[in-house]
């Protein structure tokens, strides 16, 4: 038990929580902790989201499928971890990836009703949904605004940045090479030459249907680099 | 007074909040209330975001420009609005856009530790911000997620989504036509016939230096109307 308090301590949404805070809420709060077997579904993208889903033990895989090509990123989330934060509230509560258990797997969740009590009784824990839910914003606009080339590299590192979590890791990309190309709005040959250069960069390495981020931080933060390095036209 | 309660009313932050309780609130809670002359700068792009602002009254132009290419997006959000609510919190809280007023406009204010005090005192406020901050999220990952063309008209599509609110008017583009081509990582020539595609449907209108969005509503749902209308392959 000790040891799954430390672990959702480590959550930004707890920062700022003592233990003691947390053991009692999680005495007096309906928390429910479900175990998970290597391979066990733990929800499929579509599924309502309906509860705040915490990894607190082991790892879980999610995959995550474009609708009109044959293109699926696939990331492993290792505990702690929280799973979609972002799709609990607002309009499209459908969760957007499969989520299953990459080994035996623990998951602390939380109805939603009971979280926004929890978020009730401590200012640190709105504090922290605030600043989760803002930061998802505030990336993607940055990135965009940030654009330079709006080449296919740019484009593949804004898909990454908002599919993926800054500490995912694992992060892949399956595809038939055609639908990554129209994925990412550029021709075959002119794909294999970025995919070349991000592999040369150290970022990626890939195959003829999948492609392994290998510095995802780099990727995610491609589009800003430029920010930072260039100067302002 | 009674009818700046009525226009905090309609917003979606305020949803579910009756005037009685709003008028409790603007009583107890420090507000400010700041009148802007036509033209005057109400924040500049970089600003940091300290306060909740809304627009009561008027109307205020929002220009967001991208840093390596010369192409500005303008828009006009008519009262009742709410300006960058989700560059509040997180870990980015400069806000995107220079807001200047367009004719007279008033703006009721709150400092970011009061309006969480506000949240605090009423779990229809606290869902309200929720539902609010998460549908950024959602809009922008359903819209990657249903590409299907990977086209610049789907590019132009998800960064205005990326940079409008639904109730965003007078939403144009100044560019240089060669940096909204790069932006939208295309020649010139294939800009050209993807806004002469965009004009026939009655999306768009446009000058040499200049995109003027006629139907914002269909722009933003652009790659998620595919999604409805194709069926998965």
């Amino acid at each position: 038990m000790n040891s799954m308090y430390q672990q959702l301590m480590q959550l930004p949404l707890f920062q700022g929580v003592n233990a003691d805070k947390i053991s009692e809420l999680v005495e007096k709060l309906p928390f429910h902790f479900l175990k998970f077997r290597n391979g066990e579904q733990i929800m499929a993208a579509g599924d309502p989201c309906s509860h705040m889903r915490f990894v607190v033990s082991g790892k879980v895989r999610l995959e995550t499928s474009f609708t009109h090509v044959r293109v699926t990123l696939v990331q492993t989330l290792c505990s702690p971890h929280v799973l979609a934060p972002d799709f609990l509230f607002g309009r499209d509560t459908s969760s957007p990836f499969t989520a299953t258990a990459d080994g035996p797997c623990g998951i602390l969740q939380l109805r939603k009703s009971d979280y926004i009590q929890m978020v009730n009784s401590d200012k640190v824990f709105l504090f922290n949904i605030l600043n989760r839910l803002s930061m998802g914003s505030q990336g993607i606009t940055t990135s965009l605004l940030s654009m330079s080339q709006g080449s296919a590299a740019e484009r593949l590192a804004i898909i990454v940045e908002v599919l993926t979590t800054q500490s995912s890791t694992n992060v892949l990309l399956r595809y038939r090479q055609k639908d990554l190309a129209t994925l990412l709005g550029t021709q075959r040959v002119t794909l294999i030459a970025t995919l070349n250069r991000l592999r040369e960069q150290g970022i990626v390495e890939y195959t003829s249907n999948e492609l392994r981020i290998l510095d995802l931080r780099t990727l995610r933060n491609y589009v800003k680099r430029h920010q930072q390095s260039t100067e302002q036209s």
